[in-house]
């Protein structure tokens, strides 16, 4: 979808014009409130649900809980699901042709924030004919942006589905993500953002600041359960190469990420995630942001996710009920960390899809 | 101490002759047992207690615990705090000159583990008249070589204080040490680990990797605590600049330390503590190695230590139980993290010194 449109930015920039990827699944009813919008998280994008061709050895993102018969039931809902902006994967992002210099954008792109993705949304639902969202589905920042959308545009989603996510980021969050992005930045391939320039990308920075983020993934459980201390070859060799299975697994992590994701894209939306703080308008309260809305709430989280532990959901689900709101909360016994979201767990999927099934859309 | 005698080492290598840098606080008594050996942990050095001048704003890492009338008493203990092999600062390691090529080892010096030290402390011991350790006393990677030394020479070490400790890596503490060297190995200036030649450090993956490590030093909590989202300016700048505070910090922390480490000794540490199981050479149990040792044992570990979390200190306590030895072990509410071995804190300190007070020495 081509938007002319200027989008003005929390940051205080304008974009001109910008195109969205995205991908429907379903059929917009008549009265357009049967639709549901999916949120990606950090480094997923647009591909949420269904394998492109024969040969994909993966499905999207999310499909273990979009299609047909699965929570977001896509016999009764159309799923939008779209790429965020200053994503890669086909919106308008940093490696993107600026129409002003007739170069890639590189630093040049301004800095976005979920409440930016929440307003170019929004003007994707009404470009679809959709009236109102059943709902607002994501998982980390994906729950983010359905919080988001809550606040803003309380009035036109019915319900908001926040997994495995946090009303904002910790210090220990921020710090992590610093550390990744100093791992970019100080790569000499970076360029200060321009490497598209010199045709080069900053390889080993984004492979440090992926493998980071892996570990933030998985749960110590989780990896010791996957990897323990087992080796990669049958003797410890007292040198450098990889002597351990997890870290064999965290190089290789790294090293694919490189070949599918932007750098630029990664301080971008570690970026984004640093600065979403909804509550700040009203100098922290939380539930003076959730006081008047009439969305309703379902909340999930995974016991051994350390990124976004179970008390982090709690702080909204506490905030949504000061504020006098409908709330759902469970919280799932797992071992896969933070990535529970995208684990297929009948406990979970079971839950998730009874909550949907609730949902009353026009027929 | 200079060392002419060639020290065999676990990785098969050998080295010929090497020099250990040590401070020695307090009188060794006729007896040669009342001497108490102090091992540091990653980053620190033999510099464990007091000032050296008058202009030093900080003193030695454990200064809490080591002084006349503290928990290390050296009014009673002669107390021994050597840098180990493979450390920067002044002990041989991979800066010194390799007499064989007149040129810094760089790479070529060899893989070091707990073992290893444990047998240059025991021979530095032999030197210096110690006839046996009234005790053997570290925190994190130093707690594991006061395990390895109750394993090698039990009749030689008469109680081992273990803080904050594991008796093994996990999956994710080796994962975390893997970024870190990944960020130190793919900075262009580390040419391979031989940056001496070409005067250059790898300062940009030293940063990193000491960013990283001090994220995990910290707790959760504590970085809450310390730095919440509180801002460095007085307002967001919607840049990559320094935003909050934590970034401000880490950053700091991480130039700091470049200029005072080597980046092979942080590579190395690292590998020892990965290398660090002692309960292999009996198929992991650690209760068989401990079996039949003499030791008693004191073990700490902190409740926000995420690094080495008090689970891993039951471990250590568990095969010691079930070895029949004689354990002491204490949990200590803190909100420090792993850095909590480090902080003044009455609690800790004051059963620490209990300990310390009722271990016997000659007149």
């Amino acid at each position: 979808m081509h938007f002319d449109e200027p989008l003005s930015l929390e940051c205080g920039k304008t974009i001109e014009q910008y195109d969205i990827v995205y991908e429907a699944y379903g059929t917009l009813n008549a009265a357009g409130d049967n639709a549901v919008l999916v949120c990606h998280a950090l480094s997923a994008d647009h591909h949420a649900a269904g394998y492109h061709s024969e040969t994909d050895k993966k499905p999207g993102w999310w499909d273990i809980c979009i299609g047909p018969g699965k929570a977001i039931d896509t016999n009764r809902f159309y799923v939008v699901s779209p790429s965020n902006l200053g994503h890669c994967s086909g919106s308008t992002g940093p490696r993107s042709i600026d129409p002003k210099t007739g170069k890639a954008y590189g630093p040049e792109f301004p800095m976005v924030t979920v409440k930016d993705w929440v307003r170019y949304q929004k003007r994707l639902a009404d470009l679809l004919g959709v009236k109102q969202w059943a709902a607002v589905a994501g998982g980390s920042l994906g729950g983010m942006q359905a919080l988001q959308w809550s606040i803003d545009f309380p009035d036109f989603v019915k319900h908001a589905i926040v997994i495995a996510s946090a009303p904002k980021l910790s210090a220990q969050n921020i710090a992590f993500n610093a550390v990744a992005r100093q791992a970019i930045m100080s790569d000499p391939d970076f360029h200060e953002g321009r490497y598209y320039d010199f045709d080069v990308v900053p390889a080993g920075g984004l492979k440090v600041a992926r493998m980071l983020g892996h570990i933030t993934y998985l749960s110590d459980d989780a990896m010791g359960d996957k990897f323990g201390r087992a080796l990669k070859g049958d003797k410890l060799n007292y040198d450098y190469g990889v002597e351990f299975e997890v870290e064999s697994y965290l190089r290789y992590q790294g090293e694919s990420f490189v070949n599918r994701f932007d750098a630029n894209t990664y301080l971008l939306m570690t970026k984004a995630l640093d600065y979403f703080d909804p509550a700040l308008e009203k100098d922290g309260d939380l539930s003076a942001v959730l006081k008047d809305i009439p969305t309703k709430f379902f909340l999930a989280s995974f016991t051994t996710d350390w990124r976004f532990s179970p008390e982090r959901s709690k702080e909204i689900v506490k905030a949504l009920t000061d504020a006098g709101r409908d709330v759902s909360y469970l919280e799932f016994e797992s071992n896969h960390g933070h990535d529970a979201f995208l684990v297929p767990m009948n406990h979970y999927l079971d839950a998730f899809k009874s909550y949907m099934s609730n949902i009353e859309v026009s027929a």
